[in-house]
Formats: C-alpha cells, structure tokens, sequence
C-alpha cells in the first residue's frame, strides 16, 4: 500500500504514514494498543486499511539474508577511507533488546541471536558469538562471508589486533558502544598502531535503504498504585544524591531507569514496557527528557508535571552542548552509557565523571507497594501456571503436546487474564533434549513432542502491571528414571537451600551461589549459568545490579530487591532440569537468643513442584520440611484461583510427601 | 659491657661487635643457634662473656615512653622543613613482623601493636590503630601527645586531608611505604595542596641514637628433602614466566618469596624463619642477591649456585640503577614493594611494569614434598597439642591451671620434639571472657585461672623444617551451659561444611565462607574474622593469595594449596569458642556417574575435638559422621605418639559419638 492511499483517509498522508512505520518498527502488538497513537478510533471506516497498512510495511522490512549488503557496506567503508568498521548488536540505550531499526548485526549477517559483534573488514569478516549459538550461527551466517569468532576466547578487541595493520582505520558508531567498551577498542588499536575513527554518521546506516524508523508505542503513566511513589519524590531523591556527589546531572541513557525515575512504561522493545528515551536529570530534581511526542496519547503528559522539560529527541545534541557550555559537572556510567555522550560532553566544556547511573540501586529495592504488586502478580500467574500443569498432565502422557502446542497452551491460560499486558520473555518450552539447551526457543523446525519417560522443561513469565514473572518448572512425563529423580533432587535440594538461608546484611550474591550447587557438586555435576538475576517491577525481567552467579559481583543483597533461584543441571542430548522460583529479600529479625538482624529471602512464586522428581530420601528433614511447607502454601493460596478440575489435580500435586 | 672487653677475645673486635649488635637486635634465640655467626665455637673459653655482651646489647634497645623523642622528631621536621612525617609500622620488606630496627612505630609512640600507623605533625600528632588495639593504645600511647585514630574509619590519608594545609610539607620514607600506599598519600597531598616530600634519610632515624642495626640470624638451606624442588628450577620457571609476560626482570622484596625461590631460611623476625634481604629475579633465570654476608654460615653459600650472584646490601641502588642504565621492563607489585624501587628503577630509564610478585602464587601451591612435610609435622604437632590437651583435662577442671601455665605447659610439649625450630605465632591461651578477644595475647596484668564452667581457647601452632602448624581448639573446663554447646556445635557444623565440600576448579574461598557461618547465621550469630588463611611451608603463618573470606578476593583454590578452616564464635565478656585445622586442596576426582572433576580439602591437622561441648542432636547424620571418622583418624594416627596416660585419654577422648 503506498502513501497515496492514506491521503484517503487524511490531510495529512505524510504524517500518518510516519506513525504508521513506526508502529510497524515496534513490536507487535494488538491493534487497540496502537490505534490511539494514529489519532483515529478503532471503529473509524479506515481502521481495517490502517491495520492492513502496518502489517505489509511491518513484512517490508526485511531482514533475509543478503550477501550483496556487504558488498555495498565496503564500499562504503572504501569511500569513508576506513579499513574496518564495527557492527554491535545494540542500540544507544545498551538494553538486553533492540528495536527493528538497531538489529544492524542481523541485517548485515542474518543471526538472530540475542547477542554478539560483527567486524566487517575490507578482505575479511567476522562474527563474534557465545557458546549458545555455535550451531545457530552455522545455519544463519554465510561461512564464505563470514568467520566464526568466539565472543570471550576472542573477543573483538581480541582479533582485532592480529587483523588490524599499522596505520588502518576501524570505524565505529560511538552511539553503539559504551564508554569501557570505546576503551578497549581504543587500545587494541594502539596495540596494533591502527587508528580508532568514530563515525557520526553510521555508514551502515546510510547503505540500509529501508532500515526501519524508530519504533512508536504508547507511553502510559505507571500509576502511584503499582509505583508505590510518586516521580517527583524519585527525582528529588536521586537529584540530592548528585548534590551530595558534586555532581551537576547525569544523563540516563538506560530506558529502564528512565522509565522508574518518571513512573512511566511503553513498548518500543519486545517483552519489556520499556519507551525509548534519554533523559537529562539535574541535581534540582529537574529532568530534560528527549521522547517522541507521538508516543504520547494517554493523560502521561499532564503527568510529567513541570519539572519534566520534554524536547524532541533531535534537540539532545544542543542541550548537552548547553551542559558543557555551563561547564557543569556529568556524571556518565561507563558500563552503560554510549561513549558518545562522554565526547560530546567533553568537547563542549563539560567535566565527566564517571559513576553508576544512580537510578539503578533505588530501582533494585522494590518499595512495599511494588512488593504487594509483585505478590498479587505472582498468585495470577501462578493460578495460570498451575491450570497449565495439570493440563499438561491429562494430555502429555497421551504423547498429544508437543513443544508448541504446550507453550501455546501456556500462554493460552496466562492471556485469560485480562491484567496481563505481555509476556516477560519468550517461553522456552524444551522437551527432552531440547530441554538441555539453556536458552531453547522452540521453532517448526526443532518442535518435539513430550515423549513419555522424558522430562518437560517450561521456562516462561508475563508481565502484569503491578510486576513480573519468572518460573521454571521441570515435569516428568511418564515414569522418569532414577538418574533423573536424582538429579532432580540434587538441583531442588540446591534450590531449597538458597530458598531458607538467613544471611546478615552486606552480603552478596555471589557468597550465597555455592549453596545452590552443593548438592550437584557432591555428585560431581554442575550448571554452566548464574543461579540468580535480578527483576525489574513491571520492567526488564533481567535486571541488576544483584545477581546470584559464581562471578564474584560485590552488590549486597538488600531489603526489597528481587532475585531469581534457578539452580540446573542439563545432560547435553538427553534433558534438562531447572527449578526457578523469584524470590525477594525482607528483614528476618533478629532470631530469638541471637544478637544480629538477619535477612532472608521471600519466595513470590506459587507453582506446585513435581513431586514425582524427588527422591524424599535425599532430603533433610528441614528440606522436607521447607518443600511441603512451601506446597500448602501454593494449595492454599491458588485453590480459590483456578477452576475445579485443576484445584482438584492442585490438591494431589502439593500434597506433603515424606 | 664495652667493645674493649671484646679485645681480650679478638683482634678485630669493631667486627665482632657489630655481628653481636646484628644478633642482639635478632628475635632471642638459643645461643647454640647464633654462636656460629661469632665465628667461635660454644665450647671456647670466651663463650659466656659473648653471651653476656648479646644480653646486654639487646637490654640497651630502648623502647619505653619517652616524650623528649617527640620532641627532638619535631626539631627534625623543622630544620628539613617538613610541617609533617609520617611513620608506618613497617619495614623495607612489608612483613607481618618487623625487626627491632624498624619498630619506629613503637618507638615514638609505646605502641607494640602488630599494625599502625603514626602522623607527627608539627602541633599535633595521631596514631592510626584498628579496633584490636582500642584499649592497648590508651595504655600505651599519651594522649596528651597522641591523639587516637581508627585505620579503617578516618585512616591517615583521609585523616590528613582536614590535617595539612595548602602549601605544607609532608613527609614520607619511600623504602617504608608501599607504591600503593603513596599514590594515595599523594592524593591525599593533592586534595589539600599539600606537597608529599620523600625523604631518603629517615628523620627519625636520624635522631634515635641507639636504633637497633640490622638483625643477624643464620641462613641455612631448606633442602630438598623438605623443599620438594629446587632452587635452580624455580628460578628457572619463574624466569620464563617474566620472559612470557614480556618483562625482563622483577624485584623481590618480600623475604618469604626469596627464601621459598632461593630454597633458604633464617630468623631476622620473629615467628618466621625469614632471612631479610632483596632479590633482582632476571628472566633468564638469574638472581641478584642483596644480603648481608655475615648471616651465611653454613655451607649455604655454595648451596646457592653460579646463578645466584651475591652482593653486599648497600650495592642495592647501583645495580637498580643499571637495570634503568639498560632500559630494561621490570615488574613491580603495588601492594608489597616499596616506592623507592619504583622511583629509583623510573628515574634510572627503567620501564616499570606493575604486576603481582611472580612467586606468591607458585609457593602458594605446595609439591607433593612439601605436603608429605605438612603431613609428617601435623602429625608431631598433633602429638604434642593432645599431651597437652589430656594434661589440661587433668589439671584444670581442680582450678591449678592459668593461662599462662597453660601456655608454658603446651609450648614444653612442643619442645619435647627436638624438630620444633620456633612456635609460628604467639599462643592466644584465653580462659573465660579472653578468649572472647579474637587476637588475645596473655600477660601478666591479663592472666585468669581457667575456672569450671567455663570455656578455654588456644590457638597456637609449631614451626618445623618440614612445615607450619596452626591449630585452635576450645575445650569445656568443668560443665559447660546449654548456650556455650549451642554455640560451639554451630561453629563446628561450619568448620564440618567447610572441611567436607566438594568443589569445582576456578571455586574461590569466597564462594566457601557461607558454608563455615551458616549454622551461625541460623541463630542470629556470627564472626567478624576472615574464616581461613594460606600458611607457608616452614614459613609466615599468614600468606596469600588465597583465603577464606567475606571479602570478595577472586583467588581460586587450588591443588596444594593450605588454607586453615577456623569459623568462631566470641561472646565478649564471657567466652570465645574457635575451631581451627589446616587443610590441603586436593584433586578429589570426578564422583561416579558424576561428569567434572572436583576439588576437596584433606585435613591436615591431627588433635581431638571437645565432644562434651558437642549437641549431637544438631548434627546431621553426615556431619556426624565426618566428627567420628576424624576422631577415628586421629586416635589411629596419634596413639603411637603419645605416651601411654595420653593415649588413654585420647581413646576417650575420640570415642565415636551418636
């Protein structure tokens, strides 16, 4: 459909049609949820051309693969006199997703996984990946293109200095990369005598005829009654903290803690309410915010109130000047923040100091209400959970599910909610071998069916407005074998343990990970992952800066955060087991004789665990004790939740065991 | 005694009386084991008058208060124009121990603590100690002329921030601080516009007319029947270890690396055989040694080989300064060597490198040599700690036994084994609410009756050729309460967990500690001390880099490696409980049906645990067992080493319980 139709429908065709790709950029959504951003109801005569409209320029962005792309890039790269250009999968805001527009690796190269860099040489090109996708990247990346790097034996940085001769020049985009990662690119090429080039102007970009445009979904208001405080509050907290730092502001480039420090969600991203923004927050409290206006339709900007100055986003180049200008003092994260907010800072007479972003540790310590929220959260998604487990027990056996029938189905129970807005990621839904592979993400092509004498891996979450889900659970269908009972076992006993633990303050992540592997390590097994992440409320459901992991993050685990407990254990080509509850941390008091405040974790997830996996011999007796306890309280909880058939089967999957 | 009395004896007396002043500023020793530095035999007629003259010297280092000290620093400052010194309690090597020479710290306040630090301005002056020492130092530093500081909340660098002002002169010993320890003065210095003056010729040395020389203790050579390897060898594998790394040469200044790389030991500190001296390791392999001949008496000279070249101490700076001469890369670690050696090196066209001392991590890991020796002196040491032991139950429950007597009573049961060389620290014998104080050392002033009902604490340990003890065990004298065995049963459930875990490579004792304070957590409890130390092999109790710890160090455990296991609990003003063995990491195989490799400790210390303070019913089955079998393997291991009163005791003693 061309522009020309729409000139039907408006006077201003040209408009409509920029919302319109915009929407196409964004991620998939119901037509109701973007409809009010194009300025028409959804009952207006033109609703099924605009509908149709989206959905054929959302099928023209194409991203198949196409070797000539490369071609055109080096020549490109021939004309800006540069010998090698660097191609991040990441966007300015360095979240875990990117929108259509910023998937420059998937474009030039055709991988579609989640993670990693591609160097595109004159002579030559790589591809750097991680161990998830040694295969994938076989199937999706030309090996006459491309080479395959490893992303942590040889990282870019890496490869770069035995590929780089003296005296050659590597583009980059400094929007794409963080101020460390600049860093380390800075000095590769110092080893290697070779001359590091910020390009400006993205010469990818500038060969992508029909790159998407950024992505428009409607901003909305997080409520003070799933926020729990109002933005104001938020800003004038983290503007005193500045003060205290002698910090003048700080530029928030994370669209996480943008959307926490102003109470607000959107949609730019897949999975995660996130609206693309950046933001200037000033040690008064006041913040400058750069956002498409389009985005927002809803009463969000009444909301903002006067101390949100909103700009367009094209105006953030002047307004950093202006910073510099005043010669204030920035605080950058160089973690996160793209490296070319630090340059422009700098050259126009800013002072850059280097810190955290400030929202993040507040963001991590959910208040009492996000608390609440998450808990009235967690009982609907376990109440669809449960209702899918026992489904799944009546058909499996039968060899009736297959991998996309369950996750179907899965997503099925947790949609008959109406307050669910999204999934929190997309459900790995692993039968038998599959459910080996830690970040499986089911296809036509890989689909197996639940076989009996396998296990069922269901890793799956939704988004809610007042929180986030994360669960795992491993299910035996038919009769599991004692290999897998044990292991099983071995994987609960791990995640009992760091279920119970009471631990004082000042303690991290990474001092309680080994009790979640013990038991796995008595027997001469592990997992090759973190134990816990961090989860955002009503946000990304990776968040940090806490974590659970054997790396040694020295982030104490404080009141309110969240965190997940997902201790595994895969038996690569025959099955995998994982047990993933969130948990979150409260005040324990200080025990009756004892003499010092303990912390300890509350867990927020209700789902039954499959009993028939346990081997109740392994277990102590306060193992037990936590496993049965932990089952009534799901039974009692969910009973009231879910419809006769599943409370009936409810009742037998939380019985005590002994 | 005057040096003409020596004449009667010598006809080079000026000689023979500096070896004796070297002697008599040496930790007191035997004089069997320094008459041979005399060059006389003990059986010569003059023997007694040379042992008279050492006892004499060592009377006249004065140490006790005295306030006209201060006053003459202050006249020192003045006339170098220096508004400020500043006085570590540290030598040129950063050891644990001190020689007297270097114990300015106490000299110019009375502090004997083992770690502070002192500030003399020109109208004021502070001393820096940690929370050990809060009641110590008001005994012994004036506080009309002090005033008294914490070295963690308002350390010197902070402290002198509010301290000096613009323009002022403070002044350091570059040989006394660490390169870290100035960049951080130096900060200090910048944020009050203050100037930081090295000063080559110590102020305070300057004015301390009777400072001690240099220490002499013999040298003698760690054969190779305890040292498991070569000298030769070492520095050969250390050398390529350079040469991989780029770097042509690095200077030794810690003396346990030199005596380990060298395969040498001697006595110039207390505690330790440590001979003090400099070392340039080069690449290719080769030493240059800076050590005070008069200290090599024994047949260690042609021990060291053609590789090693020896020179006189005060040749040091020269062959420093033809290394810069050379341009050569030399390595330095920040946190142990001096910054005279990196100014001397930068200044003399050297290129300096910062990395860690190459050896620690080497001698860290012990051969199978070393191991046997650790084995073979636990089991002597076991010995001797459980004569005591039964001596004590004997004794103390009638009220004859103080803390004091105590100590006397283990270290002759030490004695009686003629391999013992020296303890490896001073005993901590705390009766009662001592043993509540973590770094207890018993006086007279201090001295308690160990009386029933209460708790006895003793931590001590042996040096031996073939290795070095630590051991700690507490002990019921009388009936204890139900508290005092709640208590000590959690800390032994921690010292259980610790010493039965099975663990990956690449596992820090970080990841561990949980394991030791969990049972205490449980209750509301916990310690405040690191739960495990390295110890060397016939060398410092204390050594790096690994641990067990809160503290986030990123060390792995390795094979070899020795570390102690000693969770505890202290509730002041009543009693302390701590139990303490050295263990080895050891490969413990891959498990059955298991898939990777694991890791495990092998106890090393040999002595019965109090099992009346034991609440079996807390134990779990499999710690149970783990007390049973350690009992059964010290009973096994032990009986024929004791005489025939111990062994019956220890039949008792190490009766299985259930």
């Amino acid at each position: 459909m061309k522009i020309r139709e729409l000139e039907q429908i408006t006077h201003e065709p040209d408009a409509l049609a920029a919302i319109l790709d915009g929407i196409a950029a964004a991620p998939e959504a119901p037509p109701a949820r973007w409809f009010p951003l194009s300025g028409f109801s959804p009952e207006h005569a033109a609703a099924p051309q605009l509908i149709s409209y989206v959905e054929a320029r959302r099928a023209e962005f194409c991203f198949g693969p196409d070797g000539s792309r490369i071609t055109r890039l080096r020549a490109a790269l021939k004309k800006h006199e540069l010998h090698g250009f660097i191609i991040p999968r990441a966007d300015e805001h360095q979240g875990e997703y990117v929108p259509l527009r910023a998937d420059r690796l998937n474009w030039i190269s055709g991988f579609t996984g989640s993670a990693g860099v591609a160097v595109v040489m004159r002579d030559n090109a790589a591809i750097f990946i991680d161990g998830r996708y040694t295969l994938q990247v076989r199937d999706q990346v030309d090996s006459d293109i491309w080479s395959y790097e490893s992303l942590y034996d040889n990282p870019p940085a890496k490869w770069l200095q035995s590929n780089l001769s003296s005296g050659q020049r590597l583009g980059y985009d400094p929007r794409l990369h963080t101020i460390n990662e600049v860093s380390a690119l800075r000095k590769a090429c110092l080893a290697s005598n070779a001359i590091l080039v910020a390009c400006n102007d993205n010469p990818l970009d500038a060969i992508w005829d029909d790159q998407p445009p950024p992505p428009i979904a409607a901003v909305s208001e997080q409520g003070i009654e799933f926020a729990g405080r109002s933005a104001d509050d938020k800003r004038h907290q983290i503007g005193d903290v500045l003060l205290e730092l002698g910090i003048d502001a700080t530029v928030l480039t994370a669209p996480d803690s943008i959307a926490w420090l102003l109470n607000i969600r959107g949609g730019d991203v897949p999975r995660t309410p996130l609206p693309l923004s950046f933001a200037v927050l000033h040690s008064d409290g006041t913040v400058d915010l750069f956002i498409d206006e389009r985005k927002l339709v809803t009463d969000v900007k009444s909301a903002f109130g006067e101390e949100v100055r909103r700009h367009r986003p094209d105006r953030l180049l002047e307004v950093l000047q202006d910073l510099g200008a005043q010669e204030l003092h920035v605080q950058l994260c160089s973690r996160t923040c793209a490296d070319w907010f630090r340059t422009v800072l700098e050259d126009s007479g800013a002072t850059v100091k280097r810190g955290p972003d400030p929202c993040v540790a507040f963001k991590a310590r959910k208040n009492e209400v996000e608390l609440e929220g998450m808990r009235a959260a967690h009982r609907r998604d376990g109440a669809a959970l449960t209702s899918f487990l026992c489904w799944l027990d009546t058909h499996a056996p039968h060899g009736e599910v297959d991998e996309l029938k369950a996750e179907a189905q899965l997503h099925a129970f947790r949609a008959q909610n109406p307050e669910l807005e999204d999934l929190s990621f997309d459900t790995i839904s692993g039968a038998g071998s599959n459910g080996a592979i830690v970040h499986y993400r089911v296809t036509e092509a890989t689909n197996q069916a639940l076989e009996p004498g396998s296990l069922y891996l269901v890793d799956s979450g939704g988004q809610y407005r007042d929180g986030t889900t994360d669960v795992t659970r491993t299910v035996a269908i038919g009769t599991p074998t004692h290999e897998m009972r044990d292991r099983f076992t071995r994987v609960l006993q791990g995640h009992i343990r760091l279920a119970r633990v009471e631990f004082p303050e000042s303690t991290s992540g990474a001092q309680l990970d080994v009790l979640a592997r013990m038991a796995l390590w008595e027997a001469g097994l592990d997992y090759d992952h973190g134990t816990g992440h961090g989860v955002g409320s009503y946000l990304a459901v990776h968040e940090g800066p806490q974590n659970i992991s054997r790396r040694l993050v020295n982030v104490p685990l404080e009141p309110g955060m969240i965190v997940s407990n997902e201790p595994g254990y895969y038996k690569t080509g025959e099955y995998g087991i994982r047990v993933e509850n969130l948990v979150a941390v409260i005040r324990g008091g200080t025990p009756r004789h004892g003499e010092r405040e303990m912390l300890r974790f509350e867990t927020l997830t209700l789902a039954p665990i499959d009993t028939r996996l346990v081997l109740t011999d392994m277990l102590s007796a306060s193992e037990l004790e936590w496993l049965n306890t932990y089952h009534a309280r799901v039974r009692e909880t969910l009973m009231p939740l879910v419809d006769d058939v599943t409370a009936e089967w409810l009742k037998k999957a939380t019985a005590a065991i002994q």
